[in-house]
């Protein structure tokens, strides 16, 4: 699947021009990642859902200083976590917001919604969860989502950081997209594969307790102090996280 | 070194009785929990420091609705986070609180303060600086902390879930009770650390950008509004992170 086919499908399956090109925006970017994964793959893989209604709009329902809880509302995760994007670019946080979305999903590539808010000059932590895919390092059937956690750092040369490490050995869009057999979904880690369970487990915790049981996101916002920007002299000649 | 030696070398720093007993309390439960190298043997380490101020005493420098900054003021970093763990328990954030604490090392078990969060039902996010101990995974000299994430979530029963996940394969406390190699001291994760030494980083310019170069620790509280504490039912029979 090519960029324009890739376009054309999404708003076959009913998305308005908008909508289809935030969720084109975010495979594209995937492809252009190598993270095929959560690429145009993920096309084919919406188009077997049931359930996806391409009118559905994420609710901002409950506003407070430095905390916000939104609600998909039937949209899908990628939708609504380009609205809590949207809405924290045009109202940056003074200096720190907590953004909560329930009943988020699917979410993608969390690095690519970081990276949004860096470019914006914010610096941002970010979690989801998803359905349960890894089982605990010593036994059992899978427990916990791979829950990636998320963090973006603004550089002033517009190159920032974006870290966006999964909890898995490999990713499900990796099964999904043919690169790894479900028998890899396990924490990563190796010998130490009870690290990763650990942060999978309590990053799914954390979301459950601000979110509820369903599917969803946990953002921290931060316009900060003091900027960092002398990062890539102090780590000279390596590639960093988010580097292309 | 016993509990009883080890409070008459506190006292004996120049610590008063509640500080003593605090710092204490921190390194008590390190060695109950098998975390020497955050136990006892790191009041021989305080002895050796040359700066250490027993009178100095954190200060909350700005709060603002959902945020505060501390600065640890050349208190040590242990109470630094005992004296905002206090000040967040006697004033609960509403709903979420984003806590950036400056000058604030060492830190210690962050499952320490994370944990007195949970038992006073708050879930908590903590991570924290600490000198370079990580090379890249690829090359060269140690560039970041082994910067630990703790997650706690309450639970009704009284046995919260604390994650306490150091990014390094061993800690430098680990190094400093004799139960490891400075060599040991790499990313976690084998074939994958290059996703540690990524959180690692990710981690530390979080921490920097709200707390500046120096040493300092990132704190996010929430009072959740739902409570999955069905948790041990959904794992039943396992070992979860924090149990003793």
């Amino acid at each position: 699947m090519g960029p324009e086919e890739a376009l054309d499908r999404l708003r076959a399956l009913g998305f308005d021009e908008g909508d289809a090109q935030t969720l084109f925006d975010h495979f594209d970017d995937a492809e252009r990642r190598g993270k095929a994964g959560h690429g145009y793959s993920r096309i084919e893989w919406l188009e077997t859902l049931p359930d996806v209604d391409p009118s559905a709009r994420p609710v901002r329902e409950l506003e407070a200083p430095g905390f916000e809880r939104w609600d998909g509302a039937g949209a899908l995760g990628y939708l609504t976590l380009r609205a809590i994007c949207d809405a924290t670019v045009a109202r940056p946080p003074d200096p720190a917001r907590v953004v909560v979305a329930r009943h988020c999903f699917p979410t993608g590539m969390l690095g690519h919604w970081v990276r949004r808010l860096a470019d914006a000059g914010l610096v941002a932590l970010l979690t989801a969860t998803s359905p349960p895919r890894l089982p605990h390092p010593d036994v059992g059937p899978p427990l916990v989502g791979t829950n990636p956690l998320a963090i973006g750092i603004p550089s002033e040369d517009g190159r920032p950081i974006v870290v966006d490490v999964s909890m898995g050995r490999v990713t499900y869009g990796d099964v999904l997209a043919g690169h790894a057999s479900a028998e890899d979904l396990v924490p990563f880690g190796g010998d130490q594969a009870h690290k990763a369970f650990a942060l999978a487990l309590g990053l799914q915790l954390l979301v459950e307790s601000c979110a509820g049981e369903d599917y969803g996101a946990f953002l921290v916002v931060v316009d900060g102090e003091f900027s960092p920007s002398d990062f890539r002299e102090r780590f000279p000649g390596l590639r960093l996280p988010g580097d292309s």
